[in-house]
């Protein structure tokens, strides 16, 4: 099974991406090869890039609130185990204080890094990073990969609280939508939405080995996913094939 | 030890930068991890860049063809094995044929996949190749390891001649050049270069425990090299000290 998931509005179109990356990130940074912290490092100015264009820091604030005020509607409801609750609303607390006191933007300590900002201005230059380029980072390239991990746990450090909160948000939003098995006859699917109601995330799950892959739509009012296939030049048709798959909304 | 190398002119300095990037791929390649293969990718369209820009193709060519009339002058020589002369000689020829003949600019032929060229659109906006963005791409990174290298392999194939006789033409220079010890006091070098010939490539091996980066700048007739030392910014500042190196010089 595979699982796709489409964003609602901008803010968590902006934390799928980052989440997207910070997941990059940890899968780099334990090896030991240079080329993985190479591009642990193109990884974290993708961050840094992300990170800064929007609001994203008082989104997730905003959104962890409300989350908590939705946890906190359900003290006292009998099939709520209370000590689970409280858990999670802990969590909350300390993802929101972590992030809040975190100051500026993920990452913006590290724009005075010269060194770092000469790498960073280079990394989009196809084979810009060459040794002739930037004999500095080259001689790190050298290093033992325990000591470049060490400087990269260092100037990650201060995106941690941004990368506990975001995942602690996405996964109550994923875990609020209840997954239906819905069908795509001819390959289309609508759904109408209930008025009033606001949806931050779609998420569906379908059979790997029928080689479809959705078009997703989202408006206000309609969800609509076309499956299509790929041709033998890659290019992707409207498949007319009836699909069926899990289709859940999380808000 | 730590080598650098340092390019006397534009075209080797090409010819660096995609040697360089077809190293990364052949380390990429192999694995199994669907963040490999993204980077593999990603390594794929800067070679294209690189490659697209200049005159590589016919440059590679003229440094072939340079290389196999020095070796020629070497037959009757009684200081050289005709045999080994011969195998390399036979190299040369081979590598020439296979650039000669492969069409185009390197990856050229890649430029009609539709597919490809949506990812190659996206890789360089920061997170922009999520599932939302390219849901085909996210389904081709769900395949197993070994059904995303035949791809792969199989998009790279027709740049394979243009790696192996860059291989072969950058190791063939760096063989004509005899490393020197030579000492920079006070961290200064300088060499003046013989009237009359021209070089390719500057060599430099130095001990990496003494921490320090060579600022390399050639001109036609003179070498410098300026030891420089990172401070605890991370800045680099000349460095003062006295430092011993191999020094070697290919053309």
């Amino acid at each position: 099974m595979v699982r796709y998931e489409y964003p609602f509005n901008e803010s968590i179109r902006t934390m799928l991406r980052v989440e997207h990356l910070f997941d990059r990130l940890a899968q780099l940074m334990p090896r030991d090869a240079a080329v993985d912290h190479h591009f642990a490092l193109v990884t974290l100015f993708e961050i840094m890039d992300v990170a800064s264009r929007a609001d994203l820091k008082s989104d997730v604030l905003k959104e962890l609130e409300r989350c908590r005020i939705g946890l906190t509607g359900f003290r006292g409801n009998p099939s709520i185990s209370e000590q689970s609750l409280d858990a999670v609303i802990a969590r909350l607390d300390h993802a929101y204080e972590g992030l809040n006191q975190s100051s500026g933007k993920a990452g913006q300590a590290l724009t005075a890094n010269e060194w770092l900002m000469s790498i960073r201005s280079r990394v989009s230059i196809p084979g810009g990073t060459c040794e002739f380029d930037l004999p500095a980072y080259y001689a790190w390239q050298q290093q033992d990969g325990s000591r470049r991990r060490s400087d990269l746990l260092n100037w990650t450090g201060s995106m941690m609280p941004l990368a506990e909160a975001l995942s602690l948000l996405l996964s109550l939003i994923r875990d609020s939508g209840v997954p239906h098995k819905v069908a795509a006859p001819g390959g289309h699917f609508q759904q109408s939405l209930p008025t009033g109601r606001s949806f931050n995330l779609l998420r569906l799950r379908v059979d790997g080995d029928l080689g479809v892959v959705p078009e997703i739509t989202v408006h206000r009012l309609l969800v609509s996913v076309r499956w299509l296939k790929q041709d033998q030049e890659g290019r992707l048709r409207p498949s007319q094939q009836d699909v069926a798959f899990e289709l859940a909304l999380c808000s």
